[in-house]
C-alpha cells in the first residue's frame, strides 16, 4: 500500500517521472548456507553503485526473509544479528541511491509480492523507458501501486500475467517492459536473472564451488573469493533452481549494446565489464587523449579518485611525470551522488584540497573521466590557481556529455549539461582552464579496442555524447504529446 | 509491496489470519482549517482504543500527505511540525494495536492508494470475517497484497470494482466483505464514513460550526468542543463533500446490533454511545450485580481503573463503603493491551499495589468489569491475601467469557477463556477467592435498559457470552474445511 | 568535567539556582544477587517522584557499573541486558525530574567520584539551602564542579574532607551542607542512608529475607515483598555494611519536622510515612474539609487523580453521593509535572474530560488537594459549566499556599502562587466557582491526629503555608546580599 | 562527576593507563563571526587524526556554548542548526580517536570547567606521561575525577593553581605535566596555544584577514582560505586577545625534537609540518627506499592510500611503472584505526581488492609506508598471488618499528609489533612474500634533508624506531616499581 511521508499527487503527477530514475547494484546467490552473509559483501563491493540504502532478501525453504536498512551496507549488513536474521541458502540484494530526497524505506529494494504460486522478491538496476505509461495502464485496471518504482510495475505485471508457471509469468512481464535493466529475482524455488535485450546494465554470473551467483560486476565475485564464469548475455534469462541452470532467449536476437558510461565512469577499476578490465580500459582512454590532445605541461595531476586511471596512462603516454596535486578527503561521499546542487557546490571544498606543493609554479595538466555541469572542474581550477600554478590545462578521458540518460543513470536535466549549451571555448571560459580539450567519441572506441564507432550498427549505448537512445522513449512522448495537447486546450 | 522484516510464508499461511484481528479508533473531519490537528486531538481521545501506532492522512485540495509513527498520539502528533506537514482541511486518522508481534510501520494506518480517478486513504475499526477468502481470490486475481491487513483487501476490492465514481466503488467494495467495520475515508472530493450492516463497532458523526466530523466515539467529539449530531446508522455510508451530507444505505434493512462490550469494557465512560451514557451503564451494572450477587463485606474495592464505575455502582446498591484497595501505577499501560501473556503476567505487579490501610483485617468484595483469563483476578486475590485481607469475594459485572471474537476485539483463544474450560467452582478455585459471582447475561440487559435478551433477535452483538455470532464466519469456516481434506488426504 | 550542551556562565550566573532545586526518589539494597532488578522495581514503584530520568549503580566486589537514562523505570530498566549489566549484590538507585529544560543526562543521578579510597555513588533527594555558597567556595579552593547539582558539591566536600575513612568523611559533609536531604551513598564496603536533621524528606529502612533496603517510601518495599522496618530517623545516619547496621546521629537532637506535602500531594496513597497512611490521611483530610467548608450539592466529584481519597472521605462524610465527574486521559502525565506553563494550560484540555452524565443539571462539589497557580482549577470549573453543571463549589483538601518551597518541590516563584497575590474571594473569581473554600492549618493538623499546630514546635514542615521556615536560607540571603550591593554600586 | 557506562574500578586501576593514550586534532579561532563554522571545516580538513568524536566550544562574550558528538565531524557539525547555536566569534574544536572501546560522550572534548575567574575550555592532541601519577595525587588532595583522561588532568591542575590570573594559572600546570602535548584553550578572555618543551605533536598559526588561528596541521588553514604564518615553537605558549598575540616562553631553552611518525603516515600529505611538504617527503622516502632496496619487477604498487606517495616516489628512481595494483573501497575506515584486532582482519577484504589486470603474471614491487603488526600485509601479499602474481616484493619506505609510542600514538603492545619479535627473514616468512626490506633511520633523515640522525642531538622523536625515548615515562616506571614490589610481597 502506498503511504508516503511527503506529498502525494491526489492525481499521478507526470513529473514524478524524474524519480524513477536510480542507479543499483544487484546480487544473488543460489544454494550456500552462507547465502545473506554472500550477498552482503557482495553489495558492500558493489557500493559504489548506490550508497543511500540495502536491502537483502533470504528464502529458507519455508519462508522468506527481509531486511532493508537506509544506509550503507557495512553500516547494517555487518551486524551478526541481521545476518542470523536472513536464514536460508538462497538471498539476493540490493544497493541504490535515488536521484531526489524521495528516499523513503519503502522504495528500498528487493520489493516481495505474495503471488497465488508463492512469493517472489525482485531487484532491478536500471530504468524503464515505459514505466509511466504502464503504470497508468495498470491504475486503469484496478492495480494498487506504490507511486515511484519500476520495480513494482514488473511485480504487477508478473502478477497479473496467464503465465502457466513463475518463469513463463516473468517473461511475459519482460515482453511488455522497455527501456534498460538488469533484474535478479527470487522465488520459492529458483534465482532468475534476466538483462534487457540490448544489455545496456551488466550483469555476471559467477561461481563459487559450484554455487551460482549473480552480480553487476566481477568486483562482487571477488570479494567472496568466486570465479567469474560469464556476462548474462542482452536479451538472456537466467533460471537457477536445484536441477541447475537454464538459459531463455525470449527476445528477437539483437547485438549487444552496453552502457559505455560504465567503463567511464560507473564499474569499478578492478571489475572486468564484458570481458575488459575497466581500469586498462581508462588508461587506454588517458592515453588516447594524451596523443589526441597533448599539454606541453610539467606535471600530470588527476581529479582523485576517478581520473586516476586515465592520468597514469596520460602520463605514461606523454612522459609528464604523475603527481597528487589534488588530495580527496575521504571522509565525504562520491560528488556526482551528493543529492542537491547546493551541497555539489559546496562538496568540492570539503572534499578535495590542492597539495600546494606540487602546483605551485607549475604548468599543470588536470585529467578527469567526464565533465557534466562543470562546476567542479571550475572549483577545482581555481584552487589550483589560488595554489600558484603558472597554468592549468583540463584535459577530459571522454567526450562532451550533451544529451541526457533515461536508463539508470542520474544525469541532470538537458539545460544543466555544460557541452549541451556551450562551445568548447565557453566551457573553457566557463571552468576558467587555460585550455580545454576532450577525447572524441572515435578515441573512446578505440580505447574500448575498435577501430572507430559504427554508426550502422554502435557497439555501445552511447547516447549521452550522441543523441543516439538504443530503444524508444514511450513515457517521453507521452508526456510530451500531453502537454502539447495541453497548450493546444489553452491556446483553443 | 510487501517488504515484511519478519518470515514471510512462502504460500500464503492460513494461521496468518491471527494477525488480522485489531482494535481501533477512527476519526475523520471535512472542511476546517484545522483538519489534522483537530485529527490529532480527537485520537489522543480515542488513544484507549489503540496505543501502539496511529497515522494522520490529510488532503490539501492537490495533494495527500501522510505521517503515521509507532507509538502514543501525543508523542508524535502534538508537535507543531509535524501537524503544519499534514496540511489541508480535510483529514482522517487512525490509532490501533495489533495482536501479535508483527506491528510495523507498514501495517499502521490509514492505508493509501491512486486510484485512476484519484487517491484515497481508509481507516477501518472492525474485523473482517472472509478477509482470508477475498484475499486468495484477489492474489489469484493477480492482486499484489500485503500480508496482513483487511484494509487493505477493501482497498483493492475499491480499486477493482467496476463502479463508475467512487462511492458506487466504495459501496460495491462493501457489499463483499463480512464481519464488522467502521471505516472512514477520504478521497480528493469526500469523506466517507460506514458503519456494517449490524452496526457491531460504533461510529458516530459530529459537527463543530457546520464543519462535519466523525469518530469512533463522543469522547473524541468533546475534546475538541464539538457536538453530538447523532450515531452513523447500522448499514449506513455517509458521503460528505462540499455539497454537504447525503446517506446511502446500500443492504438490505436490518436491527442493529451493536457490541455490548463497547459498554462493558471499551468505550471511554464518558462516553456516549448508541445514546446511552457508558458510565451509567457500567454503574447500573454494578447496582444489577448488587442486586443478584450480595457480598457481606465491610468494604467495596475497584480492580483500576476498568470496575471503577460498576464499584461505585455496587457501593450504592449495597450500602459498603467504597474505598481505594488497590493503587494502580499510572506509569505502565492497560493489562489487557499488554501483547505477550509473559508481560501481562508480571504487569500485575508493576501495576497494582495494595492499599494496606484499607484491607488488612477487613472482607473485601472485589469489583472488575469482566474476566478473561483469570490471572489478574488471582493475583490480585492473593495481594489481598499477602496485605492481611480477612475475606476476598470477587464480583465480575459481565457474564462469563465463552466464546472468542472475530469482530475486531483481541480475545485469546478459546482454550484460554478461564469461563470456556472451567465451571464456577474451579474458576473460583483458580482465582483463589472465597467467592466468585457473574452479573448475568439477562442482567446486562435491563443495565442496558431492557427487560431481559431478546433471544429471537438479540439486541446487542454479545457472542462472547451466548456463542451467537451475529455474521457467518467464511474464513474459520474454509480453515476447517481445509484442515479436514488435509486429514482425508493424510489418512487416505 | 562541565561539558553542557546549552550555554553556560562565563563567571557563574546566580540565577542558575533555579536548577537546582529537583524533587527525587531513592533506593537502595545490600547483600541480595538481585540487588539491582530490586532496585529497577522499586524505582518503578517511586515513579511519581520523579519521571524524568533514572540510574543505577551497583557494585560487584571488584567494580561498580552504572546505567542511566532519560525517561521512565519501565522504559528501560524493564530490560534483561540492563539489569545484567548492573552486576552485584549492592545497589542504589534513583528517580528524579528537574525543574527546568535543562535535564541532561550527565546530570541524571547516582553520581559517582573515585576517592583515595575507592569509588562513592550518592543519591539524594531534597535541596540545600546553602549549595550555591558551597559551590562558590568551592571553585574558588580549585574545585572542578558540574554547574547545577547539589549532589556534586556533597561528593567534592566527602572527597576534600580529611576524615580518616568514608563514614567520617561523609558525616564530615553533611555536617557543612544545610536544608533538606535523603541520602543514599553506596562504597565497595558499605550502604549508608541519611536523613537531614529535621528529616524533612522521608527514608525508611526495610527488610527482605535478612537483606536490607532504603527507599523514600514504604510503596518501593511493597512492590518487592519486603517488609518496613523503620523510618530512618531524623539527623540519622545509617551505615550498612557486611557486619550489619549501625547508626549514627552527629546532629544535636531536635524534634523531627517532616515535610506536610508529602501527605498532601507527594507520598503515594498506599505508603505508610511516618506511621502514618497516606491514604487515610488524605480522607480525612477530606472529612475535616466537610466539617469545616459544607457544600449543599448533588454529586462530589474528585479532580483526579490527585483529588480522589479525600473526595471520598468529603462524600462520606457529607453523605453526598461521590461520582467519577472527571475523566482522566491515562496517556499523559501530571499536570504538576509538566515542563512549561504554556504545556501545563494545554495539559487540561489533554488530561480531563467531564463525564457529562454525573454533572449536566447538577449542583457539584469538586474536591482537589491544593491549589497552586489556579490555572487547572479554573479550567476544570469551566469545563464543569461547559457540561451544564448547575452549581460549582471548589473545595480544597489543604490551606492556601503562600509560600514558596526550597526543600526540594518544585513551587512556582512567588508571583505565581495564586494564594499569594489573591484574596479567598479573588480566587474564586479567578477560577470561576460559585464558591471556593481551604481546609485551615488545624485542620491539616487534625488530619494527622493533632490538635492542632503547635506554633512554638511546630510538627512538621509548613511554610508553604505559614512561611515559617525550619532552616536558614543562606543562598537566598547571599542572593539578596548580592542584589543590593550591586544596586549600591550602580546608585553610588 | 564520573558516571561510566562500564565497569568502574573500585580502586583505579593500573591497567586503565591504557585508555588514557588518542591520537587528535585541535584548531581554534579568535576573533571572527564565523568562529564555530571555520573551527567546523578546520575539524573536518583534521579528520584523518581521529574520527571517533568531534567538539567545540564557542564564546559569544557572556556565555561559553558547546557542542560534542561521536561520529565525524560532516556527520553533525555541517548543520546550521549545530553551527547557529555555537555563537561568538571565539571558539576551539577537537577531532579524537580512543584506542579502547570506551569511548563515550563525556570522555569527548573540549572538556569545560568553571573557574573562580570563568570558565575554560580546553583540547589536547598528545599524552602525558605522568598522567597517572598526578591523577593519584590529585585524588589523594581530595579532587574529583573522571577516569580516562589526560586533558581533565590539566583542567584541575589549572584549578588549584595559585597563579594570579588565567596565563599564570595555565603556565603552572604546564610546568606539571610530561609528555607531548599541543594544546588549545579558551578562556572568557583569551585563546591559548601550547606546545610541550621538544614540539612533539605539531600546532601552527595561521591567519585569515587579520583574525588569527590555531590548527595541528596547514591543510585546517587551507579548507578556509587562511594564510600559514608559523609553526607554534616547542616549549611556546601563545595566548591571543583583543590585545595581540603574546608569546612565553616558560621552559629552559631546547632544541625541537618533533615526531617523526607526523612525516611518515599521520599528517595529511598536502599538509607542510615543521616547514617541510608531507607529500615531498614520503615521495623522497621512497625514493630512498628504491635506492636501498631496490627490486627487480615489473610495477610498482602502493598499498592505498598510505603508501601512494612513497611509491609514486620509488617508480620515478627505479623507472618501473607505477600502476593502481589494488583497488581500495571507500565506504570504509582507515585499517590503522579499526579498535579491535578482530576487524582490523576483516578489514583489509572488506577494504582493498586487487586490480588482477595489473598484477596477473607479473613481479609486483608493493610500496607501503609502514609495517606494525603485520597482518594487513601479510593478508595483501596473498591476494597479490591469489590474483596470480609471478613475484612480491614488499618495501616498506621507514625503519622496523621495535618500540611502543607513549605520546598519543596508538602503537600496540610491545609484543604485538611484528619488528620487535622477529628477524627479518621471519618477518619476510610471516608476510608470505620473497622479498622484505625496509628504509633505513638513517634514510629516513636522509628524505627530511639531513646527513644523517644526529645520536647526540637527534632532530626528531623516533622512539619507534630507536627505543631512544625523548622524555621520563613516569606512569611506566611507577608501574613497574608497583609490580615489582607486589613481586616482593608475593615472594617475602
Amino acid at each position: 500500500m502506498t503511504n508516503p511521508t511527503e506529498g502525494i499527487s491526489a492525481v499521478p503527477d507526470p513529473e514524478d517521472g524524474d524519480y524513477l530514475r536510480e542507479k543499483c547494484g544487484v546480487f544473488g546467490v543460489y544454494g550456500h548456507p552462507d547465502a545473506a552473509a554472500f550477498t552482503a559483501l557482495g553489495l558492500h563491493a558493489l557500493q559504489h553503485r548506490g550508497q543511500e540504502a540495502a536491502g537483502i532478501v533470504s528464502f529458507d525453504g519455508h519462508h522468506f526473509h527481509s531486511e532493508r536498512r537506509m544506509g550503507l551496507v557495512g553500516d547494517h549488513f555487518s551486524k551478526a544479528a541481521i545476518i542470523e536474521r536472513l536464514a536460508g541458502s538462497a538471498a539476493i540484494g540490493h544497493c541504490r541511491y535515488a536521484t531526489t530526497g524521495d528516499t523513503i524505506l519503502r522504495n528500498v529494494q528487493p520489493l516481495y509480492a505474495d503471488l497465488a504460486g508463492g512469493g517472489i522478491a525482485v531487484c532491478h538496476n536500471g530504468n524503464l523507458t515505459n514505466a509511466l505509461t504502464l503504470r497508468r495502464k495498470l491504475i486503469r485496471d484496478g492495480a494498487i501501486c506504490q507511486s515511484t518504482s519500476d520495480t513494482e510495475i514488473i511485480l504487477h505485471l508478473v502478477a497479473r500475467s496467464a503465465g502457466a508457471h513463475l518463469v513463463e509469468k516473468f517473461i511475459d512481464a519482460l515482453r511488455q517492459i522497455e527501456g534498460a535493466y538488469s533484474l535478479v529475482a527470487l522465488s520459492n524455488k529458483k534465482l532468475i536473472g534476466a538483462r534487457d535485450p540490448l544489455g545496456i546494465r551488466p550483469l555476471v554470473l559467477g561461481e563459487l564451488d559450484g554455487t551460482p551467483i549473480l552480480a553487476s560486476e566481477t568486483c562482487a565475485l571477488d570479494i567472496i573469493g568466486a570465479k567469474y564464469v560469464r556476462d548474462v548475455e542482452n536479451g538472456e534469462v537466467v533460471v537457477i533452481s536445484k536441477d541447475g541452470i537454464e538459459s531463455h532467449f525470449p527476445f528477437s536476437p539483437r547485438k549487444p549494446r552496453p552502457c559505455i558510461f560504465e567503463y567511464i565512469y560507473f564499474a569499478r577499476p578492478d571489475s572486468v565489464v564484458g570481458g575488459k578490465s575497466v581500469y586498462d580500459v581508462r588508461k587506454r582512454m588517458g592515453q588516447e587523449l594524451a596523443t589526441e590532445q597533448p599539454a606541453p605541461s610539467d606535471v600530470v595531476v588527476p581529479v582523485p579518485d576517478s581520473g586516476v586511471p586515465a592520468a597514469i596512462g596520460y602520463s605514461q603516454a606523454s612522459g609528464i611525470p604523475f603527481e597528487l596535486g589534488i588530495i580527496r578527503n575521504h571522509y565525504v561521499g562520491r560528488t556526482f551522488i551528493e543529492p542537491t546542487q547546493q551541497i555539489r557546490a559546496l562538496g568540492v571544498r570539503l572534499k578535495h584540497s590542492v597539495n600546494r606543493s606540487q602546483v605551485a609554479g607549475k604548468s599543470v595538466v588536470l585529467i578527469d573521466d567526464s565533465l557534466v555541469r562543470g562546476t567542479t572542474s571550475a572549483r577545482i581550477v581555481q584552487m589550483m590557481r589560488e595554489a600558484g600554478a603558472r597554468e592549468v590545462h583540463m584535459r577530459i578521458a571522454s567526450p562532451p556529455i550533451t544529451h541526457p540518460d533515461f536508463y539508470g543513470i542520474d544525469t541532470p536535466e538537458r539545460e544543466n549539461l555544460l557541452a549541451a549549451k556551450m562551445t568548447l571555448e565557453e566551457m573553457c571560459g566557463f571552468i576558467g582552464a587555460d585550455s580545454l580539450a576532450f577525447l572524441s567519441v572515435d578515441g573512446i572506441y578505440r580505447a574500448m579496442g575498435h577501430n572507430r564507432r559504427d554508426p550502422a550498427e554502435p557497439q555501445y549505448t552511447d547516447h549521452c555524447f550522441t543523441g543516439d537512445y538504443p530503444t524508444p522513449l514511450t513515457d517521453v512522448i507521452a508526456e510530451e504529446r500531453a502537454q502539447k495537447l495541453s497548450l493546444l486546450a489553452e491556446t483553443g
